[in-house]
């Protein structure tokens, strides 16, 4: 199961090239991660970063970028979970655009939950943590087990 | 006398028209505010916010925007100061390209010192008052009286 | 009658301050200025500006900071018609925070409809000027006439 | 050889937890990478995109983040080349911030020279490419093999 955000390509989301700058896939990206909590999470992602004082810095991605995304165009985000750790979670993204269904971009990022004031790892707790299993993405090629699937 | 801040229009900066995205002027008025903090005044702007907790949010800005700039543009932002009260001040930007020295964009941008924590207005101390009376502009055509001020 | 557009207040509109970074109001207004043209007009901006070559720059701003939108926020943003002439179009824009329903920003926005190859005004042609005409807000506080209103 | 761009963490360059909002990044190395073009190659990068109509559009990103940068940081940003193909180019780019020294992030981006109206690739030209090998990076820990390449 993925959880999907839809949003407009908006009129500074372009560079000089006239396609959208490639940082902004990123934001599409957190903005999806937003999305998520304010729809699926016991918690909105404010109220776990301004009242809870934690957050989700990301530590490590591994993206691709296979199309163009233009000023006008719909992105569709959809969002999975990859690895849930004690504190790490690491989440699958996938940016397609609406016009052609084309794949745009699939980006692994990979976060850890910590205390906003020291920076520490701080545990996943449960009730977070099932919510997140509901969205864990199956095995995908290459990461299959001895016994196939 | 005025503030001189040098910025390079980014690859970013532009919109779906292939010009500067007008918002985008407003953050150049502001670097140049940083900018001249670190220059000229007692204190950086981050320590001012992030130390001092305090802090000049913008109340109020009339501008007029007179050729567009494109990537590639180096802006020259001119800041100077038109008025000093208790805890407000009154700052004028202009932004000329360096090309040609055309200019693009006038703004006069309202400020208020306040205390971050509470929002209300603070004092501006003797120390700051007297580096931004150095920046302070002469009077403008047509501000004149006939018996000078 | 005014157009409303929603829009989230993102984890990357703050600024070091910790409140929403004054050129994002400009950044909400354009967004609301799309969305009207994409619910309402013949074309939306995307088609103007990228197929006719067409386009709304900025030419003017008057505008009032009320109170901050913070992390967490949605902004609910009102667009109306001031003033339509041959190309110009003066919009009014007012921003609340939905949480208590507080003004934070007014802006009186002036814009002209240019060729965007040669930046010359264009006249804006009658059918998206009548569909501007139901969007004109009525006469603010003294723009009343000599009969009073 | 290393070429470095400094760069000043602005105020909106963070967000809602108070530190540099990941994306940013991001644009920290696109910034340098245009830097790097005007200080080092035969054209500017907005030559480049504008008038030559080419552009090094991003096709994969693998990168880590070790430590925040907060607002009133200097960013140092590293940009070296590690691999040049016909038409593809990989740049490693790590970024300390000045005050420790510490570094925050480290990303290998892989880029293709694109013909900006077909986004066919085209092969990198003798004069960039001679200028990009002063840049080479040498073979990092664990990439040299026994026997030399």
């Amino acid at each position: 199961m993925a959880f999907t955000s839809i949003q407009k390509i908006r009129f500074d989301d372009v560079d000089g090239a006239g396609i959208v700058y490639y940082p902004q896939y990123f934001h599409l990206c957190h903005a999806a991660f937003e999305d998520f909590f304010d729809s699926a999470a016991p918690v909105s992602y404010p109220e776990l970063v301004v009242k809870r004082r934690l957050g989700f810095p990301t530590v490590a991605i591994q993206s691709e970028f296979y199309a163009p995304l233009s000023y006008g165009d719909i992105a569709i985000v959809e969002l999975s979970v990859s690895e849930i750790g004690r504190s790490s979670l690491k989440l699958g993204y996938d940016i397609r655009r609406k016009r052609d269904g084309v794949l745009c971009f699939h980006g692994d990022i990979t976060t850890v939950l910590v205390d906003l004031e020291t920076l520490k790892p701080v545990g996943i707790d449960a009730e977070l943590r099932e919510i997140l299993e509901r969205f864990l993405s199956g095995p995908g090629p290459g990461t299959g087990t001895g016994t196939g699937s």
